[in-house]
């Protein structure tokens, strides 16, 4: 058997932890040396492999590829760049096919969320079909956590744990200053779709913490909401309020659409979290903070949960041995053995059952007031958020997170037009 | 000599490490008990001295206190409650003495700012008047970086390393994902008369980041702005933005004002971050997110710098043990002796010198462009968000942060109307 290269490339939004995934990658291929050739990386995603723009990750250094375990964001470049479907367009699947061909990739490692599974599971079809049968293997990676059959998804405990510790933080601050001052905290989560993230900011209740969190999940009504915080600051003289961008009204307009205008008149300025303050502040009174966390919360590589970080590197590493046992068109998954003490192993599940299947918060997460969490999600949430794994630091007090060579892979095809 | 009992009260805004000076305050008594009696500690600060809602301290054990010093937000209590001049309201300043003296209290801790610091002075001078004398010492704490004399003040470097951590990861994000999607990151943060915290993230630099730092020092030049960040943005691909929430325009008007109404008609519901964003998205077309920090950033006890923490306990320390000596109407201040390696020691400062004066940033750590920080500004940052002081974390993984008993003592006065 001749000895394949293979392709990594980074998909969709990036996380505090995909770049783990790309250590257990490259470093257990690196073990794998007799089996596997180089392993090229696509410079910013997918898009690196259409137009053949190869990152050679063998010029990088033991120690740099060691380092991508504690840096956040994507290393190689990351795109938002959904394949249209094979009738649509099957000329870029077919390109892709070429490229891996002129480079001699037997192996395709992509790093991502639903759509990039989705692109995985048609590659490994289509290679089939052309006679240049290329092993395609999803590593799993979205904070929105709603890949299907996987426990969890790595990005969504570290941002899970960030949200958690830092609305308990400034719930703390907001309860020192709530009898002269600031008696309302509100706190944007991101979660368009799915209220996971939001769930992490209702663990608070746990420490004592009055929260309110607004779900995707339950359509917006207001008069109950503002009810409900007033009866929070009534008996506890503050309120924190966790609200997901995705929280709408029934006739489903999200809450950060409401009428916000600048003074050109264009919509859409602020976010969901300016909107309950103010919201709160004009019926009830009571003085706010708001906070929009956006990006700080799934780059937050400082505050990641070991879980997340150990679970991502594992399914790098995983990918890269089930495909050198012969697998093909799968997704190595989290299975949950136990949730305490809190046990997991590494699973598979095959694409055309992950390609186009989103997994929702299961409704009996949700509290019968909408506004919290039951202890079912409690028990499914905490162990995805313990443990810490801290990078390294600098003398300077910074973090030492590593930015790659990324030396490119001299060109064999013709250019491709995207 | 007889024993007298001490009141400690915390001011104004919370900060991750005033409660590392409460620690060091308490600890520091309960080493001289033979010296000091009870330390007492006002519910909500100062109000709780006028209205004779005293905390007894020694019900709480020696692990909470020690707690205390990995727990951000103030743990008894803070108020945004400024006494008038002593012209305008001697009343006030007769009641906190008249309430010490029903309690034996020989000893005033107070923690805070500016303001605080003036209070402090006033009670010094009058209770010297009035035949009891108390030794008033003010512990120095603002995130604002604003008090006369002292280097720094506790509260600063925890929310520089904060900013300059985060702003950092997600830089890092953005340049993930500039390729195909987000090319211009905006971060607010706190600061409305100062650019301490701004200067912060403008460290970035230092790490390969494009940065563009908006002061509240340097009037806003819409037209020069943008086309910095159109350089920055065509010479690396993307660019992050800090702005100051006291970013303004020539007439004074903040950034955050800018016009921004929601669909009542309400003003300022938007921060500066948005505004910028949207100004940047239509002059230049570049797709960006925004963030506002907000509490997060001053509540951030899990990435506080060890030099923030040590230095915050080692002031609470301190003013116990001056106060021990016979000092009165001082405050203890942080000396640096150098940069690199980063040394420090313990000053005083009299209270007359502190009261009323506020430390502006020099202008020359702003660079010429006004954009950015010198290396001036550097050498006095770095050492400030120097190491790390991690709190403990619990099984679930969220930090062990401790809530106090708050056991009330007995009043002795009548009631008094604020």
């Amino acid at each position: 058997m001749s000895k394949k290269n293979a392709f990594y490339a980074q998909s969709g939004g990036v996380t505090a932890v995909i770049n783990a995934s790309a250590c257990g990658v490259i470093e257990t291929a690196r073990k794998h040396g007799d089996e596997i050739g180089t392993v090229y990386a696509g410079r910013n995603g997918i898009i690196g492999a259409l137009t053949e723009d190869l990152i050679d990750t063998s010029a990088e250094s033991d120690a740099d590829i060691a380092a991508l375990k504690s840096t956040p964001s994507g290393g190689f470049g990351s795109c938002r760049f959904k394949l249209k479907s094979l009738e649509d367009n099957r000329r870029e699947y077919e390109r892709l096919i070429e490229v891996f061909k002129a480079h001699d990739i037997g192996y395709f490692f992509y790093n991502g969320g639903g759509d990039s599974a989705d692109t995985c599971y048609k590659v490994s079809q289509l290679s089939e079909k052309m006679g240049f049968p290329v092993q395609a293997i999803h590593v799993p990676k979205t904070v929105d956590n709603d890949l299907p059959i996987t426990d969890n998804c790595p990005g969504f405990g570290s941002v899970a744990k960030y949200i958690a510790v830092s609305t308990l933080e400034a719930s703390f601050d907001v309860r020192s200053m709530a009898a002269t001052s600031t008696k309302i905290f509100v706190i944007e989560v991101m979660g368009r779709h799915a209220g996971w993230i939001a769930a992490a900011g209702a663990l608070i209740e746990d420490y004592g913490i009055p929260v309110l969190t607004l779900f995707p999940e339950v359509e917006f009504d207001q008069e109950k909401f503002l009810a409900a915080v007033d009866t929070k600051v009534k008996e506890h003289g503050y309120c924190t309020i966790v609200v997901s961008e995705g929280c709408h009204w029934p006739d489903g307009t999200f809450l950060a659409e409401q009428g916000t205008r600048d003074s050109f008149g264009h919509a859409q300025l602020g976010g969901a979290a300016p909107v309950v303050a103010n919201m709160i502040k004009d019926a009830l009174g009571y003085k706010f903070h708001w906070a929009v966390a956006d990006y700080l919360q799934r780059a937050a590589r400082h505050l990641s949960s070991e879980s997340d970080v150990e679970q991502a590197y594992a399914l790098g590493q995983a990918a890269v041995e089930k495909a050198l046992e012969g697998k093909n068109s799968i997704m190595p998954t989290v299975v949950r053995e136990s949730s305490n003490p809190y046990k997991w192993s590494i699973g598979e599940a095959p694409l055309s059952e992950v390609a186009n299947v989103e997994k929702m918060m299961p409704m009996d997460f949700i509290s019968d007031d909408g506004y919290g969490i039951t202890d079912k999600c409690k028990e499914y949430l905490y162990p995805l958020i313990k443990g810490e794994a801290y990078p390294e630091y600098d003398d300077n007090g910074m973090p030492k997170y590593v930015t790659l060579k990324l030396q490119g892979v001299p060109k064999k095809l013709d250019k491709f037009e995207l």
